[in-house]
């Protein structure tokens, strides 16, 4: 972590964490804004690195036996609000279509702020069985959601996701099924992105409009601010009495399902982004890094070095996404480039390097260089790409443990707020006015989560004093 | 291709077309309708389909160096109004955001029924230098255009495609990957969808709005109506120039660079469905369909039975996507069933064969039963698929040359139209008049296309008896 910045133009994180974010995304070409207000382009860079978080997720729901469909972008009015807290939460910030053909429209047509409804309304259509149940469906779309402010992967009028619709015979296979989809987010976040995200449930005030239960993956960033970057609710059987979906069940008599959503979006990038970057630039995990090798050769002129790192990356391009640089750029420039860029691994072969049989490989996330032989190469690239996203792990998790603070009571709860930026494990009554009352105080500082296993911090909520029910996550966020 | 009808509740393709094609769709389970007018639900079957051919498609577009990225939804009025052409095209069938956030917006926002103008805006801001060039972009998403009449994958008021989007340093490099991406769609039809489209120019009349010059492939379906079935287009500099994109030459003048578009959408699965399909149902390419051998155990109480059968499945979804159906269903109820959704093979397995050490392979395309033996079986199906590929695509070229007609005049080309359902090889004098009045005359006859190697028919137009310019392919449409 401590090298030298090679890059100038980034702005150093410990000077500016906002600008420093907006640097890299604009150096690294991850994404541009566009005209458009609210909303930005999502660069090959970017897309990229999107496309291998998707098919990883991807993968994922197929092994648990999701099914992937397409429904419509535009919600009639009166199909929006047929559930009641569900239009009254998503109304507000909705895109609405009130012309058509040249036309002005009979009914206004929402664009998509998420994708209920029209699930329920398909449900409706072809759940009549137990037979039919579960049916877990999927669909990788956008949304929109008027936001005035835009950063872009973190908040905007659009964004890519995806959105999990499922229905079941029973409410346990309902709950167990939101639990089941929080765990695949879990398993992106540790195993895919080198994450290590608190997860929890959200409280009654910071829950889903219309859910009975949400339940959060909450990623801390380098400087300590959360990132709500993923939730899974459990639905009860509100939606689907709305809509009327009732099915016949075992035993013959009729029934209404229950059901969940679950959505992970683009905001990930910058999870990845805030999580792991230096000064120097973005550090890709490995997984997801669209390139995990570069081949830099060192005086390219010399005879047979670029033959050499040709079949170099013939070689191994077999097994990983890699690329040869033979620009006549020079090696420093490429260094910085591929480093801002944040490239795993970087491998520079030059003739002493050939004369021995050996190449150096430089990791992005430690600067370490290693020198390797060419013969058993694959495998020593394989080894250090998994050690990487390992160390990188272990990196964030120290960071979210070293800024994670316990308040035992109302006064360290404040100092803690104002003076030490992270998470705050403190108790809590179970009452929203206090969730209130603390980010009033605070500016800001809101319950993430209860996590799943609770500590005993003390007897009272850190805010009012009365009888604690929860231990509770309490943060800032993006 | 003579089997006798199993699945009573398809209309016969020769009773009625539309019929029939509506009952697969339904009885597929591939699209379903929804309470959005114009829109339908994309169901997981269908999207299956959807994602094998762009999982093709985006391997051949990357292999020539186009990387995905992804633009905004809403495109305000000034920027759509950038090109004259495009908005005078475009600007009718759009839908149109007029509310956002609770409020009147001050600028109308139109949902892309297209991209090019974000396309353009982005690349003024990224292209500088020649070494920026090309831009070879693509981006999977959906578009809007306002349709009052809907059928699942033909016409609708939303659709899912690719559409890319590339600059480069001269017309003549950009005219010829207008070409390559014509090439590359030529491909996907004939190797992927075992579909031999008619393949050529569009004429003045029909390219699209801003366009230079628009190729298209027109792929015939069974009852020899024609499906534009992808576009390719060169637009010259007119947009380039309208967006200010300018980029410093090799030798050192400002210049302005050439700009190219192609797209291709779900339309593809109704020109499967349509080429290839049959009374009992949907007949898919091996190449995409989700399920390529599904196995069958007969007998399946007896001993053993099930226990190949499920080895057979794990041996063989290697290599393949195999379904393994040991439901309580009969096998007649089974083999309808996955005829209907036109699994290219089935595998039956019971007592008699597992003591022969071998088992029945039948072919959804023609009905053909083969005796396999287990030993080499998966050498057996992987060359099956590919002789199911080949003949599947033989017959549908048959069926485009035996509804192919040569017009020499006038009253053959309307004889035909009236008579003999297909397309009409013909001479054209170039006028856009004919166009009109041959598409008036025979209610709905129009050009496709005029192909790359034009035959000599006659020496004037089957219109108005002028010199001839073209041979050009004429159609009705979907």
């Amino acid at each position: 972590m401590a090298q030298k910045k090679m890059v100038n133009d980034i702005t150093s994180m410990d000077v500016d964490f906002a600008q420093w974010y907006t640097d890299i995304v604009k150096k690294a070409q991850l994404a541009e804004y566009s005209s458009v207000k609210g909303c930005t382009v999502i660069e090959p860079y970017g897309y990229a690195i999107w496309e291998n978080i998707q098919k990883d997720m991807d993968r994922r729901f197929k092994e648990v036996g999701v099914e992937n469909v397409y429904m419509p972008l535009l919600i009639p009015e009166s199909l929006l609000q047929k559930e009641k807290d569900h239009i009254d939460g998503f109304a507000p910030e909705c895109a609405v279509v009130t012309q058509g053909g040249g036309e002005k429209l009979a009914e206004k047509l929402y664009i998509r702020p998420t994708s209920e409804v029209l699930f329920c309304e398909h449900y409706q259509k072809v759940i009549h069985s137990y037979r039919d149940l579960p049916k877990l469906y999927n669909q990788w779309c956008s949304v929109v959601r008027w936001e005035k402010t835009t950063r872009p992967f973190l908040r905007g009028m659009e964004f890519l996701w995806q959105e999990g619709h499922t229905m079941h015979e029973t409410a346990e296979e309902a709950k167990e099924f939101t639990l089941k989809a929080l765990k695949i987010y879990e398993d992106v976040y540790r195993e895919t992105l080198a994450i290590p995200p608190v997860v929890g449930q959200k409280t009654e005030k910071e829950k889903f409009a219309g859910a009975e239960a949400t339940y959060t993956l909450e990623p801390m960033m380098h400087n300590g601010v959360a990132l709500q970057g993923g939730t899974t609710h459990y639905f009860g059987d509100g939606f689907a009495k709305a809509f009327g979906i009732q099915f016949t069940g075992r035993d013959n008599s009729l029934q209404t399902p229950h059901q969940t959503s679950w959505g992970m979006s683009t905001r990930l990038i910058g999870a990845v982004i805030m999580v792991h970057g230096d000064d120097n630039g973005l550090v890709l995990p490995p997984k997801v890094a669209p390139v995990q090798v570069v081949i830099v050769p060192i005086a390219q002129h010399k005879p047979g070095v670029l033959e050499k790192a040709g079949e170099l990356y013939e070689q191994l391009k077999k097994d990983f996404r890699v690329k040869l640089d033979d620009s006549d750029n020079s090696p420093g420039w490429k260094f910085a480039q591929y480093e801002m860029q944040g490239v795993p691994l970087r491998l520079e072969i030059g003739p002493k390097d050939i004369e021995n049989g050996q190449c150096v490989l430089v990791r992005r996330d430690n600067g370490e260089k290693i020198s390797a032989s060419l013969e058993g190469l694959t495998e020593a690239i394989d080894g250090l790409l998994k050690t990487i996203h390992d160390d990188m792990y272990a990196r964030a998790q120290k960071n979210r443990e070293e800024k994670t603070f316990v308040a035992h009571n109302h006064e360290e709860f404040l100092d803690i707020a104002q003076n030490k930026p992270g998470f705050i494990k403190a108790m809590w009554c179970g009452d929203s006015a206090c969730e209130d009352k603390l980010k009033e105080e605070t500016g800001g500082v809101k319950s993430r989560c209860i996590p799943f296993e609770e500590e005993h911090i003390s007897d009272v909520c850190a805010c009012c004093g009365k009888p604690a029910k929860h231990m509770v996550y309490w943060g800032r966020q993006y």
